[in-house]
């Protein structure tokens, strides 16, 4: 078991927590980050993205000697044949991955182990939007609901606190609820 | 090789298009749609989510007989261990999912056939603001960018339409550049 002096906690290496802060503080420039993704249409709303390469701390990172390769599809319902989850749904998991390790993070900076974090999300739309049909109902979802069970050794009050600056310094729910400007550019033939 | 008059166009059935847009006209009670995902955190930035059912078209779907496994970690400089992408780049490649369907949505009910549609995105952050170093900074990118490469059986006028069209009704594009209310609750123990 752990202690609370222990470097590693919930799985997280705190003293390079530590020292990745007082790099930045000193050589901002190495705060940079670029992530990338490549995309390619297969049939139908079937396609697959390859990850691997990124831009941290100064130069190009070298961790990963095979890329991850994920699908995006769609439902029948959708035009598709369940080849993969959908956008929306990937959106979804991206924000609850998000949530949850910045969660893990903040825990384990403020010494605190948790035993569960698990999460439900669910996001509605009117599809009258997306396909057309009715203006007034925008394209993307209307509203998500994220509903968090916590288990950790601290007072519910500390697990709050956790929950609400994990909400504060997460990168994708940032970005979905603030939004990001997204420039698209088409070379066509 | 397809014609003109075929139903399917660049895999996509445009006679069940043409049917589910006159559906939502006559019964827009049809149009809702909830999608869900529920998420475990493993260990450090490790987390997994499960995702299977979905309301659509008036009831919950059953279309899908197992759940998509989809992971989230970091690499080792965001103190994980590559165990999956990171939550920045899943919202990536939810982004490139969901405008590179909808061009070919778009493709096949405007009777263009695509030959290929592949992209590549980037986004650029500064990791002072997600870490606290910096709050000028914000957590997540603040810009991304979008570079498609279409080849198709239509003019780059027409082509550069489908993509205009797309940006206009992709459901991720609209919900990362406007935003989306986000409700985060948790049972904490």
């Amino acid at each position: 078991m752990e202690t609370i002096t222990a470097p590693t906690r919930n799985g997280i290496d705190t003293a390079q927590v530590y020292g990745t802060l007082d790099l930045l503080k000193a050589q901002p420039e190495l705060a940079r980050f670029e992530f990338r993704v490549s995309n390619r249409w297969i049939d139908g709303p079937h396609s697959r993205s390859a990850i691997k390469g990124f831009w941290a701390a100064g130069g190009e990172d070298a961790s990963r000697t095979e890329p991850f390769f994920l699908d995006a599809s769609e439902p029948p319902v959708l035009f598709g044949h369940n080849e993969a989850p959908n956008p929306a749904e990937i959106l979804l998991h991206a924000l609850a991955g998000c949530l949850t390790l910045t969660i893990v993070n903040v825990a384990a900076a403020r010494k605190v182990a948790l035993h569960e974090v698990s999460s439900t999300l669910t996001g509605v739309l009117d599809a009258r939007g997306a396909t057309g049909v009715d203006d007034t109902y925008r394209n993307g979802f209307e509203s998500i609901r994220v509903s968090f069970s916590i288990r950790g050794d601290a007072t519910p009050e500390k697990l709050q606190e956790i929950v609400d600056r994990a909400k504060a310094r997460s990168v994708v729910y940032d970005m979905i609820t603030n939004g990001v400007p997204v420039e698209v550019t088409a070379e066509l033939g």
